[in-house]
């Protein structure tokens, strides 16, 4: 892991101790992708497989990492929340996991930049793949909405 | 809280164990509805409201835990596991926040256990109000899978 995603682990584990809790690790983070990784342990439900609370959450976190980063990228200062989320669970989870948030294409990142720079306020979805064991057991499609922050006057 | 919801709030603890790091605790939990509730402290995201993960672990914990109730009312051994879910969030979370299960509307419950009952499998969706101060500040509808259990041979 590089410096910069060791000081963006220190990030999310400090501002949203869920994250540190649920044992999140970054296995990549950058504008092209984000994959979060959680171990199964501290995740497990009732039936020994991962909760879907937790599988939920860290595809909320890797969502919501990608717009953070490929904002930071584009030099923008935003604030950056969930808005809605749409998360399913084909499969039991029954070892350590992943949360894989993939670019929006193109054409919709740069609307939403777009709207982002004449309302300060934009909306977009990413898409999350979960995986288990090298295949897909679920996925989210997650809207965020950022907001820019002005400079202090 | 009596003796039935502190059993329920150990078997929670124990065995989705990020329930007890989220502080989970339960305001009230029977076939009629399930109110849980859950601290900020441990919850909280970069903006110093809760994050929305750790809403929608609540939200699908709560609505875990009533189909579980029901079913158990019912005298239905059964294993539950949430399918899909689709979460919204309209305003942000600055306080302690709760996630409350409602019943199904009692046509949907009986088709659940008709079919439950036939074919050994059933689903049913729960509808879930997050609540933060007293207000609705969002919710989810998210898509339960039980299994019934065949007693042992």
């Amino acid at each position: 892991m590089g410096t910069a995603s060791e000081a963006l682990l220190a990030y999310l584990h400090e501002h949203i101790p869920l994250s540190a809790r649920m044992g999140t690790r970054i296995v990549e983070a950058g504008p092209r992708g984000v994959l979060l990784e959680a171990p199964l342990e501290p995740n497990l439900n009732h039936r020994e497989t991962a909760f879907g609370g937790s599988v939920a959450a860290l595809a909320i976190l890797a969502g919501w990492t990608l717009v953070h980063l490929r904002l930071r990228a584009e030099g923008i200062e935003a604030r950056t929340v969930i808005q809605r989320g749409d998360v399913s669970f084909h499969e039991p989870v029954e070892e350590a996991f992943r949360a894989h948030a993939l670019p929006p294409d193109p054409s919709t990142w740069s609307r939403f930049l777009r709207t982002l720079a004449r309302r300060r306020k934009g909306r977009v979805t990413v898409r999350v793949d979960v995986l288990c064991g090298g295949r897909a057991v679920g996925g989210m499609n997650a809207a965020y909405v950022s907001l820019t922050i002005s400079p202090e006057p």
